[in-house]
């Protein structure tokens, strides 16, 4: 009679009118909320969920340890990570154990770069378990930029900002498209990246897409090299075939 | 005085739950809805938006022309499209000329491989434009399939079924993730690239995902070679570093 389930509901970019009608059921459903968020800071899934969050829900958050002084390649860091992971996978195992329906809300969608996916590889060879699709953060930047990405035959990458330069040069110059992910401190290296492969002249900066504090600017107006790490450039296919209906 | 403006509205991958809360106030504030199908055959974006659509409003279909007769780089394809386009748009310009809002919904999400970014080239320089992100197929697909794609400094790629063997079979090898689009009557070729590249064994074929006759199989395990257009082939990046938090 267990109703025990393991629900990965995406919440999509950041405005909350972007969450699905499914994602709404799914909270309504819910006995948990599960979500992630640094130690310390306030959970960004939560903070686009929180008007949809049923009054008294029971909450459960997933706090990722302060590892600052580790550096993230290191096996200190790796060893923290996968105990952080083994812990909240035991806590919702806990609750799925006693039949609860356990909803882990997501930034974005939740097996697309998301922190869920941790959860779902140990939980989901013993339990129940189901994916709300969400709006995904580069979806919502593009969209907030009005900016057409892929088209046709395109081929579209999705980059981290942390590949070395000579390599980011190669897959920027082999993509129609591309977006690349936690800019952060690599803004400089990806700049010239952007510039040798040259990608400069379309690519946007954009800082939280479809949120309020939403920011964005051609990369080649940037005074700059501040960017937080979430930030995301983007380089549009479209402008490179003239024939293709513009 | 005017409400002119362009919608263009993200319906998702096909379950009508997976459309947004600002979707379906689009769906509600626009004076007329348009979307796009092959002449002769239903519109997929209307299906999916249909239960939520209000009785009696202004809808404006956009009909591709039936161009099975020519092949798709000729110029005559070519052509046929971009007159379909342009007038297209130019229906939807009079309509906004005229101050109404006009909607078009587009399966998955507007600017990412959507027909709906011909008419945003066309029409955004004259008139305020906003685009509605959606839930993309390829999202719906890999939440469907419960299979977690991409994840941490993972590349990831989306290719079209339509690139010569030798092409696929380097990229498929060059990227930690992909998913490949338009498979059709590609899929023999499809096949012996993934076979090639070594990601075989990991691809997953899926028909209509998120949708009420959705398939999905292991691709080793697909028997034939019959394959629609839009059926994709996913192939996880997951599973390459076992690291990773398994």
């Amino acid at each position: 009679m267990s109703a025990a389930k393991l629900l990965g509901v995406g919440v999509g970019p950041g405005d909350p009118e972007l969450l699905t009608l499914k994602a709404m059921r799914a909270l309504g459903e819910a006995d948990v909320i599960a979500h992630f968020a640094k130690a310390g800071n306030p959970s960004h899934s939560r903070a686009i969920a929180a008007e949809h969050l049923r009054a008294g829900v029971v909450e459960l958050p997933l706090l990722y340890p302060v590892t600052t002084e580790l550096p993230a390649c290191s096996d200190g860091y790796r060893d923290a990570i996968r105990d952080f992971y083994d812990g909240a996978a035991e806590k919702i195992s806990a609750l799925l154990g006693a039949g609860k329906t356990v909803a882990v809300i997501c930034e974005g969608d939740p097996l697309f770069y998301g922190s869920y996916m941790h959860l779902h590889a140990r939980l989901s060879p013993r339990f129940p378990t189901a994916i709300v699709a969400g709006v995904t953060g580069m979806s919502g930047c593009w969209s907030a930029a009005g900016m057409p990405i892929a088209q046709g035959d395109d081929v579209f990458t999705v980059l981290p900002a942390t590949l070395p330069e000579a390599e980011l040069v190669r897959r920027l110059s082999d993509a129609d498209a591309a977006v690349v992910m936690k800019v952060g401190r690599h803004l400089p290296k990806l700049r010239r990246a952007l510039s040798r492969s040259g990608r400069l002249p379309r690519a946007v900066y954009v800082e939280r897409g479809t949120m309020a504090a939403e920011k964005m600017i051609p990369l080649s107006a940037k005074a700059d090299d501040e960017a937080p790490y979430f930030a995301v450039v983007l380089v549009p296919g479209w402008e490179e075939r003239p024939g293709g209906g513009k």
